[in-house]
């Protein structure tokens, strides 16, 4: 059995709880939280919470740490901090980051002894290979990274930042035509505006300006001003009805010729009820290749390009060749 | 550079050579043929055409020896036979032979100290890739394979078999209620005939019973009779006008849920201009991984399940976390 420890209880760590309960060869050892302990319910039988001062408490009794905190502020300080202690698996998420991310944790990870696996999820992460696999094989090509549709957590914070706005959803859609286009292998150019569309979905305070809250929204640099986007004003009963999921997904396309004429379209995609749900399942997969790795004397921080796709089966090399090859 | 040698010299060869091309890192420096070597015109420059049994002379001088013969009869005797002299790559496709297969060049990579990588392409290769992320991240789930729309060379040579049959074109293809019944998550249980179609282009003898080669295809067993299939009786102008390419692809679809009615669905398709070209491809990428793997010191043989992602691209691991990732 595989012991883990979950760093963290927020829909990344239920997921991953909920992941444990469909992997036989894992257990759920400890949940660390930073609220109180006593206050948490948790889902795993024979695991316990405690607070994420106690974790050290943990060297020896837990296999992988999967860090389930937020790119922001979280895994930048807990990565290394717990690489030092633990194999450590995280969802570290802020692209231009990345680099910086790893060598953090590669150092402590070096420094403890242990794995480090980071940037673990669907984007970085199945994206990330599939954009791997696809250069590799069709170097004289192009890809094309498509989000949605799907709720962008960041885009939902943000409307709920402006004033009279009470809740907010905001759903990133591919725009069809320009998925099309590069499914034919047209290998288009194609702006922000043309690859995204964004859809919104508001309760306003019952005396909020509704016409001001739109312009807000559709003005919103970075967010919201490269983009089309489509505003519907709803009441919280609908919301709450409606738009409760945290679904997403997408797609990844590579495009490219071997020669004079000769297209080929490689295509991933994604169809997500649940955004951490998913993003758990692939943390929890990892989670056994960091076991495994570390079992074999690896030392140091990886990423989901550097690890043989074998490790994160329970199956042997045997049964996975008879059987999926 | 790493240095290629091509064993075989049809489609697929043709098609290493094309990938070749599109690859700056490698150089093909030889291509061995079982027919006189005078008689056959390489794309390659700098590269010469060797009778097969000339191969030994190229050890030290050919990093990795790609073999593009076939897995019925060449496949089985030259992979063991090459990897005890050099690294190779072939793309071993009897599915139920490749444990078999496996254990025979393991042992004679291990014996000559070399990488044997086997059963690369599209299906065994990048869908065993496919299937085994899905059955990982999403454990309780279902897979499936649909191929085509594409030309199945075995139906068309079985075909061909027939009296009065002068050349004949089957394509494979996915019926789509099933696919769409899959894509929504539904975990159909699928026969043979629910899966896939298949479409015959017959070009028959002037004085041939139409009749009777229609009744001998549709049920033939193993080939067709599983299946629903439709005959077409064409010129033989029209065949080569309109079916002389060798077009295929396919999908591995994984639907599973993570908890209760959360369902997940991920797509891995290929739409291909060019089957043998495709393949190709992937069989060059396997070949930088087995040259390096070579390098580090590895020995034994390897399936596209135990090699590290990083390891089919030319880019350093930093460029790839800071691009890819």
């Amino acid at each position: 059995m595989i012991r883990l420890g979950i760093m963290g209880y927020g829909n990344l760590g239920r997921g991953v709880e909920l992941a444990a309960m469909k992997n036989p060869d894992v257990e759920v050892v400890a949940v660390f939280t930073r609220r109180d302990p006593s206050s948490l319910k948790i889902l795993s039988e024979g695991a316990s919470v405690y607070s994420v001062s106690d974790a050290e408490k943990f060297v020896g009794k837990i296999d992988v740490m999967i860090l389930c905190g937020g790119s922001a502020t979280d895994l930048p300080v807990q990565g290394p901090a717990f690489a030092r202690l633990f194999n450590i698996v995280d969802s570290f998420d802020t692209h231009a980051n990345i680099p910086a991310h790893f060598a953090d944790c590669d150092a402590a990870s070096r420094e403890g002894g242990t794995v480090s696996v980071i940037s673990v999820g669907w984007d970085p992460g199945m994206f990330s290979l599939n954009r791997l696999y696809g250069q590799c094989i069709l170097p004289d090509g192009k890809d094309y990274t498509f989000w949605g549709r799907g709720v962008s957590q960041g885009h939902s914070d943000a409307i709920r930042r402006i004033e009279g706005v009470l809740d907010a959803r905001q759903y990133t859609i591919p725009v069809p035509v320009a998925v099309e286009a590069v499914r034919r292998g047209e290998n288009p150019e194609l702006t922000t505006r043309e690859k995204h569309q964004r859809e919104c979905f508001v309760v306003a305070a019952p005396d909020a300006d509704l016409a001001r809250i739109e312009k807000e929204i559709v003005t919103m640099p970075n967010y919201f001003a490269d983009y089309d986007t489509t505003v519907h004003f709803i009441t919280m009963e609908e919301l709450q009805r409606d738009h409760k999921g945290i679904p997403h997904g997408g797609r990844v396309i590579r495009s490219g010729e071997t020669s004079d004429g000769m297209g080929h379209v490689i295509e991933y995609s994604l169809k997500l009820d649940s955004n951490p749900e998913f993003t758990a399942s692939v943390l929890l997969a990892y989670a056994r290749a960091a076991a495994r790795l570390s079992a074999e004397g690896v030392v140091g921080a990886k990423t989901v390009l550097d690890i043989p796709p074998s490790y994160l089966s329970r199956e042997s090399g045997e049964t996975l060749r008879a059987t999926l090859l």
